[in-house]
């Protein structure tokens, strides 16, 4: 059922004993989320934990330092952006018909939780859960939830940079940042530095960029045998797929990476009108207009092959 | 003289025919300001033009593409985003005793102008042009000064990253957000999008990275012989320096440029306590506590281990 700020204010005042999960590989949303409505229905006087399926990366470690868990018993499981039970984590499916409320922004929530309270404008859950605080006055902000809901508005938008950003985003990040929280400080965690080997990483894939149709494709592959002589760690390529449009002229960047001996992962991104969806629903994969992806059980050569005429077909060039 | 935004305002209201004043080697926050407050100008009946000593970069162009010159004989000069009458340019040294309205945000402004509104908790100079059009009600904003504006204050604080960026700044960016300006687009161009020259740079920058005092500090340096070599232009090593911070445990960052046969010039980057501004005060250099630079007539290698030597003292390491 999906419901309004005011219904979840009114369930949140009614009810108690909650276990707040998020989902699992959690990011910085989710994880800003999660302790950010803890520490409102703490403030509210009721008691409150924070679950996740996965260990909570280190780079947080400033939003869960100072969080200790409670000790009740559970009575009011919440979600916050999990727009899928499954995206809970296999540990956590116990979890998934029991969820009395989920509070997220994602426009493919399945409704799965008794009741949903979505915004799909929003750009973060945190912009959410910020709205549903203030409107609702269930709480006066204060540092260590302006700390949560800021550093989950900050991840999910790039720093403000994407489109999903808008007004209220902005207007969020102003109440917010009138607490005294180190948002620069945060955001330089949060975007400018980075491990050794992620800077191998991305270096390693921009060095080894192709560029395709006067530029207007790039592609990026990455073997398993490059890995294992590199020693670049597997864990370090989140988010690399976009490091394919870096160079100002592409249109359509694709990062292929070795899964298995015989299996590529294609990721497509897509900077202008190119619909890369389309594109990977040839090859069996799908996604978003600007972000999507595919499988291929063939050699990393003719994978590219492939990719690369499917992108000059949508490109309007010849391959 | 110091005037407030009401004194401004009757200034811009009494006063006609604007020649405004980029700084030169110009930025976001200048191109924004000028071409923002010309419009604001020619909205309220002025005659206004914008000028700078350097060309404008291409980067830039969706700000000034549909500006045209007005034809009409200069009684008032502005200065925009220009804290030193030296930041004008040689070719505009003319202008420098003649400016009568100043816009800036930097506490360094020398007062050269025969008015000066500065705010210098700003972080932009298009912030302070947004407080001025609004609070004083020059004009109603629109999607051409909104762009402007926005892109001034979005390059400025690396698109609302940096600790300059306050509740103001967000406030202001969600009003210019109102307009449709096209902000994701903006900011992809702005921060994301590179040439295939940058990308070769800071993949050369970034190989060459050494660390010292188990990588408390970084250095890399780029000799003439360097960019002969790999054909590096110099015109895209603008902020290059940042780069040397991104390894997460870096506290000082140096970046090493040979300007001359056996000239270098070496820009520091703090991202913790250390002040480095000290640290090239003893070289005969200085700047800020986070940004400085100082210069060696030597050796690269001799420069390297100088500097090196003097940021261990700093960091409390031996050499």
């Amino acid at each position: 059922m999906q419901i309004n700020f005011k219904e979840a204010a009114d369930f949140l005042r009614e009810n108690d004993c909650y276990h707040i999960l998020t989902h699992a590989s959690p990011d910085g949303d989710t994880i800003g989320s999660g302790f950010g409505l803890c520490a409102i229905l703490r403030k509210m006087g009721k008691k409150a934990n924070v679950y996740c399926a996965d260990e909570l990366p280190r780079r947080y470690d400033f939003i869960y330092e100072g969080y200790e868990p409670m000790d009740f018993e559970l009575k009011t499981v919440v979600a916050v952006d999990v727009a899928d039970p499954k995206l809970l984590g296999k540990s956590f499916a116990h979890y998934a018909d029991k969820v009395a409320l989920c509070i997220d922004h994602h426009i493919s929530n399945t409704g799965y939780a008794k009741r949903t309270l979505v915004e799909p404008d929003a750009a973060a859950a945190c912009q959410v859960i910020f709205k549903l605080m203030s409107s609702q006055k269930l709480v006066e902000c204060d540092e260590n939830i302006a700390k949560c809901l800021y550093t989950g508005i900050a991840t999910d938008t790039g720093c403000f940079k994407f489109d999903s950003c808008g007004p209220e985003t902005h207007f969020a990040a102003a109440e917010l940042m009138k607490f005294d929280i180190g948002a620069g400080k945060i955001n330089r965690r949060m975007f400018d530095q980075k491990s050794r080997a992620r800077i191998a990483v991305e270096q390693h894939v921009l060095g080894s960029m192709e560029y395709y149709f006067d530029e207007r494709c790039s592609v990026a592959a990455v073997s398993l045998d490059d890995m294992h002589k590199t020693g670049l760690p597997a864990d370090e390529f989140e988010g690399i797929a976009g490091l394919t449009t870096v160079l100002e002229t592409v249109e359509v960047g694709v990062f292929i990476r070795q899964k298995e001996e015989h299996k590529f992962k294609a990721s497509l991104r897509s900077t202008g009108d190119i619909d890369v969806s389309a594109i990977c629903s040839k090859f069996g994969g799908g996604g978003h207009v600007k972000a999507a992806g595919c499988t291929f059980e063939t050699s990393i050569e003719d994978a590219k092959t492939q990719i690369v005429k499917a992108v000059g077909e949508a490109l309007g060039e010849k391959a």
